[in-house]
Order: structure tokens, then sequence, then C-alpha cells
């Protein structure tokens, strides 16, 4: 049922530098993108069939910027794939794993994504992604 | 240079509970170890090429006890293959990377590995695995 891990996302303050130092570390960059819905500038990296997305707030309102300003820099989710997210959600809800998107919203690239409350994945904040079709 | 992402390591309380949890949530279970070394019993999860590692204290000196008492439970760090860790390291140290292990150290299964500070790599505390041979 999950394929694999589609991305990690990073918070990052800025994507200017943190992006120099993924790519000094020999991640292959693979672009930027603003994605304005979610209030963030993000800057792609390919690892083998997952990404890493660095993560950059748009503005003071950004998740990304209250994460920060709580957390630091730092990871802020994991991103897996799955193939039917409906049938994932209808499971999730009959274990009692508590869902932030009952339903399927509309995420980056059009693909239908859901976030799962990280104090049902232990700390995790955890994104289902459906398979683009 | 870097193949993929190998596994992540998430940090919590009790193997038997977040086990559950992430069976009932879908991932592919695929059996537990405990890693005396590392001060950890662990639990695989198989997710595409990556694997997902539950990470239990064996003792309060153990580094996850410590995570623990600090953070909660949650992303502890991840690490990715790569092809030749000296060549990697030697990298890293030529671009001012901050390393943990200025020297590869054995890890499970015998294979090589060295970590990254997370000061260097915005939060994320980073672990390098050199491929099986």
């Amino acid at each position: 049922m999950i394929n694999k891990i589609d991305h990690l996302g990073i918070a990052v303050a800025s994507l200017e530098e943190a992006g120099r130092v993924y790519r000094d570390m020999g991640f292959a960059y693979c672009g930027n993108e603003a994605v304005t819905e979610q209030g963030v500038n993000v800057s792609f990296f390919e690892v083998g069939e997952s990404h890493i997305e660095l993560l950059e707030p748009l503005g003071e309102d950004s998740p990304i910027a209250k994460f920060l300003a709580k957390r630091g820099p730092g990871i802020h989710h994991i991103c897996v794939e799955v193939d039917d997210i409906d049938e994932a959600l209808t499971r999730y809800r009959e274990a009692g794993v508590t869902l932030i998107n009952k339903q399927p919203v509309l995420g980056a690239g059009g693909c239908r994504v859901a976030f799962v409350h990280p104090k049902s994945t232990f700390g995790v904040l955890l994104e289902l992604k459906e398979k683009a079709r």
C-alpha cells in the first residue's frame, strides 16, 4: 500500500544558504519552485526514488515560519506515496489514527495529499501523497 | 555520489506500541533487532528502496533515551547511502562541513558509516552509509 518515501521536507531560513551546503554535500539539485498556497519556496534534490525538499517560508504566516520560530531548522515532515489515498484514509480512521486532513486536498503538481497528526505517529508529521494517475 | 535514502530513524519510547501503529498505517514490518553498541532496539519497516527504523532505547545512557527526554518522540536521523564514504568525507571536510565522525566507524551489518553534525546540515542529523561491497 505504501510505495516509497516520496520526499522529506526540511525547514530552513534561507534556500540560498542551505541549498549551497546540500549541493556541496553531493545532493543532486533539480530545481526551485514557489508554492504560494503553502507559503513556501522549495529547492528540490533528487535522492534515488525520493526527493529532499528544502522549505523556506514566503512570509511570517507560513507554517514553516512558525516551525522555524518554535524549533529552528530541521526535518519538518515525511511524505510517503500511496496507490489509493481514499483507501489509506479509511484504513487510518478505522485504526484510530488522527488525521489533519480527513479528506484529501490538492498538493503540489495537482496530486491528492493528506496530513496525519504527529500525535498519532510518535512525533512525525506524515504526509500521504497519491500516486499520479 | 548519493544513491538513495537508506533509512529514517524515528525515536520512540516503546517499540511495541509504536510498531503496532506503524503496521496499522500500512508500513511493511520486516523484523526487530537489538543493536547493543548503539543502545537501541530497532523495528524495521520496508518503504520502497528505503527503510523506516523505529528506535527504542535499551537503557538510560542510550543516545535515544537522551533525545526522548529532551525532545520527545520524533525523527532522530536521516541515513543516505553513498558509494565511497572516504571520498564523501574528504569532500565534506573540503566544503567545511562539520563531521561527528571524522573517519568511518562500523555500523549495523558491518557497514562503514559516519555522522554529520546537525549544525552543518540545518538541524538534520545526517548519517552516511557506504554501500555494501
